[in-house]
């Protein structure tokens, strides 16, 4: 076969030159035609579009067509023309095909049909080469590029804190063991208890919750930075919101106050949603009629916001920025609480809310984003910045539609003896932890910072409805399959 | 204090407009002066370069000054001058000045004087503040950022692998166990073994040595991709080389042979080290004069190439590419060889290359970044094309000036029959890892890719000489602080 430089399907999608010799490569989605003529739709996973290739039957031969299976790898020399059908502008009029590999129809369990979310989960190996999981592939990549944008514009520094860790950042938290001690046989201290001393790292180690902790310490050198890693909870949880490995974005910013945090999250996420909408949008339109479609068979008050509404719902409005307290009174004084349709009931001051009452403030008070700040002390962690009303902290929660909270954030405690305080109160290991107190000893600032559940995210940009069609290959209980 | 909006460091040392009154936040690296005058250099993480606080002593008295120690947080409002002194194009004339956060002399670790690197990777969490690591932790960034921005512009896309794995990549490699038994009291089988099907995912589980296999599949639907991840070895070795756990980028292409593969390796690594050489010049300059300060007690022979030229030396040469058979001929014929100098002999065909070997092909011989190809099978991994030769693979291993191999790749072997061959000869379990075969059955296509060592990398664009400096907090045996 003549060799011809290869041109991605994306780029040939947009290509105007008409009458050029181009190559392409990819796998064949379908293959269709009469006796005279047959069209070939050729992805190689660029986009959410399918190339059509024209192979000419007496040309090629039976033989050689038959071999253009869905699934198959194949090469294609021809001249890029404008299409006469409809839904593209170009196809590829065939001069040579070379069938690169073969896919057997007996075998290949991606057939030209609609297979479930479930199955495709299942195939995980083999889904990036559906149009849903593709869409999702290059949504989350652009997501990825634009928090690095975003922050390396802004003077942040990306850090890497440690995955294995032998402390506990969220002071609570089922976490999972690291460790290469025999299982069968590990060693023993004299009180019989397992003897970690003699472990990989020389103590008790597990994978760790959060990089907050580390985040800070390097916030209090460098002013500005992020995480962006993966993050481990060992709950036993099988829903659709939970997974066992999952990535977070946690900024730490030195010299911020709780008002410098809430604009760095409002401006943040409009952002990447911005970014989205104009690097994805033929990604975003066909998420978009996806969820439509999967949504049709349900009452019209059941159905999501349409997914590009709902980006633009965000993007559009002024968060709404109100105490916990202010909302605690909303929700006692709305129509769901007062008919008893909240599953969870709201008692007062101290009640935690659930996705429910947050979905009512976004969704039906305000009709825009909404940022709870001030949480009661006892439902928060012990490094959020304690007020002066001795009951409160300086938390946020940033509330979106659909999914309610999707960052959590706080102004740290940037006060040693309150911080140890806190610390003693909760019975946290403040011995292990002095380099965290340490920061609070030698010139401490007020600084503070918030995290972003990156599948969390992408779960609302995309609107798909379960965490696990957002990740290429998600661990949660009795699946750590690929 | 009057509210003045904060500027950062490195934008005020750029900064020309004379005259304008500024706030800037920092810790205090030293005061110094006399009875008139305080200078005090300040910095925040964003510059190698401090920025200079001009003081007077009558203006803010004694008692204020003393407070103003190494390592306490002030905020400054002043007006911007040119500075008469040396050193610096800019100084602040403090206007107010407020203590935010002291720091006890008698306390901190962090004294203006020379700290060895040993104590300051005793003291992670504030080496932040220090010149070394601060360079260092924004050339870091400099090049995560690089790494995604090259990638993300030749169409790649980034694809987070799963970190805990019920495989081994490598087929090999000591592995870090994760689990969530109960150590003191596992379950068993009736035969007596652990019974990993009671474990959290239902079987036994590690921590991944490579995102490579995973990203296969994900090339095998979107063409092009690349991991940016942890990664983790078990391994034993207190060395200045090795961490438990280290960062990875790890491309891999669809269509791509093994020509295409060291086309994308060398147009990688110049992209990296441009980037560095544009991005962060002021920082390698101080890294440059860090390294020569350090190695000037060294004999002449034993000293490094200089660093700006040794990253001059990379992107200003084509890279030599030969085969492993051809740099075994020139090693037999080298004089080192001849003369017994090498620490590890080469016998011929079949001889594992050390770093002295590839540093004499890189250094002595090539005088230029060195390409090699077509390694014996023997000695590299199952998943490696196999040659008609049937004794060598289309491996590839890139080796630059004082690290030896930075990257190590190969096209991988795409015919079914022959992988499936060689997972059963090295006894590789076929059953669970169907999944890449699969890969393989339908729609297989020629594909490559290689990985970078994210910290092997650093140790190259930063001059150190211990990976435990170029990494927030390392991970070695004995060693999980932080």
């Amino acid at each position: 076969m003549e060799h011809i430089r290869r041109s991605k399907v994306a780029h040939l999608l947009k290509e105007t030159g008409f009458g050029k010799e181009v190559n392409v490569k990819g796998w064949v989605r379908t293959r269709r035609g009469n006796k005279f003529v047959n069209f070939i739709a050729l992805n190689d996973g660029s986009s959410i579009h399918n190339l059509q290739i024209v192979a000419d039957t007496t040309k090629f031969g039976d033989e050689l067509l038959r071999r253009i299976a869905t699934g198959s790898a194949i090469s294609v020399n021809g001249t890029l023309n404008e299409s006469e059908g409809s839904g593209q502008n170009v196809e590829i009029q065939a001069a040579e095909i070379e069938v690169i590999g073969e896919c057997s129809p007996d075998h290949y369990p991606l057939q030209p049909k609609k297979h479930s979310l479930e199955f495709l989960r299942e195939i995980a190996h083999l889904r990036f080469r559906t149009n849903t999981f593709g869409a999702i592939t290059r949504v989350r990549h652009a997501m990825i590029f634009a928090v690095h944008q975003f922050f390396s514009n802004k003077g942040f520094y990306n850090i890497h804190t440690p995955i294995i860790t032998a402390s506990d950042a969220e002071g609570a938290g089922e976490m999972f063991r690291v460790t290469t001690l025999d299982l069968n046989n590990p060693p023993k201290t004299e009180d019989g208890e397992i003897d970690y001393s003699q472990d990989f790292f020389g103590k008790s180690t597990h994978l760790t919750v959060s990089g907050q902790l580390e985040g800070e310490l390097a916030a209090m050198g460098m002013s500005d930075i992020y995480t962006f890693g993966p993050t481990f909870r060992a709950e036993n949880s099988n829903t659709t919101r939970h997974l066992a490995e999952f990535w977070m974005i946690e900024p730490e910013m030195a010299f911020y106050d709780l008002n410098d945090n809430m604009d760095l999250a409002e401006e943040f996420t409009k952002y990447l949603i911005n970014y989205a909408l104009a690097h994805c949008a033929e990604d975003l339109a066909f998420l978009s009629k996806r969820l439509q479609e999967e949504e049709k068979n349900k009452k019209a008050d059941e159905r999501s916001m349409e997914l590009l509404e709902k980006l633009r719902f965000v993007v559009e409005n002024d968060y709404a920025r109100i105490t916990y307290s202010e909302a605690i009174d909303i929700l006692m004084n709305s129509k769901p609480h007062k008919k008893g349709k909240f599953q969870y009931q709201i008692t007062g001051f101290g009640s935690d809310l659930q996705a429910e009452h947050e979905r009512f403030l976004v969704e039906k008070h305000f009709k825009k984003p909404v940022i709870l700040t001030d949480y009661p002390m006892s439902i928060k962690a012990f490094y959020m910045k304690q007020s002066d009303d001795g009951k409160t902290v300086r938390a946020m929660d940033v509330l979106f539609p659909q999914i309610g909270e999707i960052i959590g954030g706080s102004q740290r405690e940037d006060n040693y003896d309150k911080l140890l305080e806190r610390m003693r109160v909760l019975n946290l290991p403040e011995k292990e932890m002095y380099w965290y107190l340490d920061t609070r000893r030698f010139g401490s600032v007020p600084h503070s910072g918030f995290g972003l559940g990156f599948e969390r995210l992408m779960l609302f940009v995309t609107g798909m409805t379960n965490i696990r069609d957002v990740i290429p290959f998600p661990r949660s209980p009795k699946n750590a399959e690929f």
